[in-house]
């Protein structure tokens, strides 16, 4: 069991972003599991996806339910507490405790709702890098993550070179492709105009109590992408759900539950507001905006890259993962790309631990 | 130029379904091209899918849109009206003239509404076979169809195995997989929890002009079923909607614009209850239902059968097509399987159609 607590930083200093904007000030939240050693150099950055929070591992007091990555990282885990020190911080933008659109404007004194700033990939980077600074970390040993925690770790690879000594990265991408932001238009929509967020003067209590109904819609649209044809398949077939009339015009799959359920669960846990920052974030994300190039824009790494796709990854599929490792062997760079076979389509990072946990043992014990 | 004209059929025998339930009487809109020969036996019956309608091909008076499939069925096409008769019938249960869920009730005098019958592929079918009884037409040369209009050219095969002589089903399935069940209980959810919606009772010219927002989800998500990842980097890459800002939260790529502008254009012709009732139709098709198998389904089939699957279709992709050739070749049946490379996802049926009109042509001639 590991000895968790929430811990919080505040950094006074503004935040320079790549809007153009600026965060006058800021808080991080994050989580450590481990011991960090007396060298600072067991230290392991986890950076999490879309949804996700610094709870990437272990369980709070009272809760049933473990953190989103708590089958790789632990005592004899692959990422094994016993070894490493591991730091997992919410970004900037979501809603588990770090700066968000809902934290207050220190030059309003008013929360910032739409008057948030769009943040990318780098500023949430860059923000975590002051947090590591403030610990007395320089280097890390490795950072990881998957999804948009692979963009992150990507992005550390590449503004920070000389930060970490292995990067490794899981179901992700370069850039984001038309596909992913495709999906995500259905969120941004339903939210938008759905009565309920009130231009984005919702009551914050109240909308996780009713859940919106908007960002549900999104979130189905979510969990397709997020899925393949064939995991569906394998999981649902086409089984109806027992109590429902297979001539009832609402009758149900049991795909559809699972959207249903999924879908409505996280409207009562997650912020409209976070999800619109949070996807736009993605949306733009892409690593050769300011190169002329993706070999260019890999060319700072001085990092070991491991890069791990799923073969049945539709949202960032392996084809991404493949053109990011040609680059870098052109660029004689220390990278490693691994294709691990999965139906289980993006959800694989998660779900699949078992399939490409050694991968990341050894990346991490080399 | 086809001379065009919405013809109209009303039937007044009562129509039994699958549900169990019954139209009392029920009529359908159907659009005929070319000559029906003295021996009533060059007849093509053209199936619509999900949207389409009876309107298949040639222009109306004053209208500069072709119907849906106009590249394939013309004076020299692949279906050639100079030799044929092309028969296509809106579906009952569509809103283009067919009994819908807002025809008149016979039995209470008012509309349908959610009380319509739910409707299943077998029904559609045997409501157009009266038509053409009613025709004098008692053989069809050929049926053909694509997506759900390829269901019903399979279940013409299935459940009136005299009836056509060829049947021709392009990017279809014997049965509804939960990936696409998926992607319509987006619009099932939205559409339902509209408040616009009113339960089924909103005003019908009103929710034509505002368009339901609820079923713009829906359809956003239809259009990213019919296209693929590879379609979606061909046609749209990661462009970027020159007015608007890249930091701006709701700044859109062009994928975007795509999504928004053919979904809210779709909420101006289409009506949302069929949209429920025709999705609820695809999404219980199941030609083996009543069997043991599918060879044992597929084993009342006489026509010669042409089975047409576009390889980057995610919506049905080909391996169900595949099982489908398997089945009917282990049964002896007369059968070609034929995959057309394409990038463009299951919309391929409509818009490649270039690259399979000489199959249809072929399968058409032989």
């Amino acid at each position: 069991m590991l000895n968790l607590q929430t811990k919080k930083q505040k950094f006074y200093e503004p935040l320079s972003l790549e809007s153009g904007r600026m965060l006058l000030e800021y808080k991080l939240a994050y989580e450590t599991y481990g011991t960090l050693n007396a060298d600072k150099n067991n230290v392991i950055v986890v950076c999490h996806a879309l949804t996700g929070s610094h709870h990437a591992a272990g369980k709070y007091k009272n809760d049933d339910k473990s953190g989103w990555w708590d089958g790789l990282i632990g005592k004899n885990k692959a990422i094994d507490t016993d070894k490493f020190y591991v730091i997992c911080v919410s970004i900037l933008g979501s809603c588990y405790g770090s700066t968000s659109p809902l934290s207050i404007d220190k030059s309003t004194g008013k929360q910032y709702r739409l008057n948030f700033p769009v943040l990318a990939i780098s500023d949430v980077v860059k923000a975590q890098m002051r947090l590591f600074k403030h610990l007395g970390i320089n280097q890390a040993h490795a950072v990881i993550g998957g999804s948009l925690g692979g963009m992150q770790a990507l992005c550390f690879a590449i503004e920070f070179a000389d930060f970490a000594k292995n990067v490794i990265i899981l179901a992700s991408t370069y850039q984001t492709k038309p596909w992913a932001i495709a999906f995500n238009k259905i969120g941004i929509e339903a939210i938008k105009n759905d009565p309920e967020f009130k231009n984005g003067e919702y009551n914050e209590h109240e909308i996780l109590k009713n859940g919106l109904k908007g960002m549900a819609y999104g979130r189905m649209a979510g969990h397709i992408s997020f899925l393949s044809p064939d995991s569906m398949d394998k999981k649902f077939g086409r089984n109806y759900v027992k109590t429902d009339g297979l001539y009832e015009l609402f009758g149900r799959f049991s795909v559809d539950t699972y959207l249903q359920y999924n879908s409505i669960n996280f409207t009562k846990r997650f912020d409209p507001l976070s999800y619109l920052y949070i996807t736009k974030m993605m949306n733009i994300f892409d690593c050769t905006r300011h190169y002329d190039s993706l070999e260019d824009a890999l060319s700072p790494i001085k990092a070991k890259l491991t890069l791990i796709a799923f073969s049945s990854d539709l949202l960032f599929p392996p084809s991404c993962m493949q053109q990011m490792q040609e680059s870098l062997l052109k660029l004689g760079k220390n990278s490693k790309f691994i294709l691990i076979d999965s139906d289980y389509g993006h959800d694989a990072f998660l779900v699949e631990i078992d399939k490409f946990q050694n991968h990341v043992r050894e990346a991490l014990n080399e």
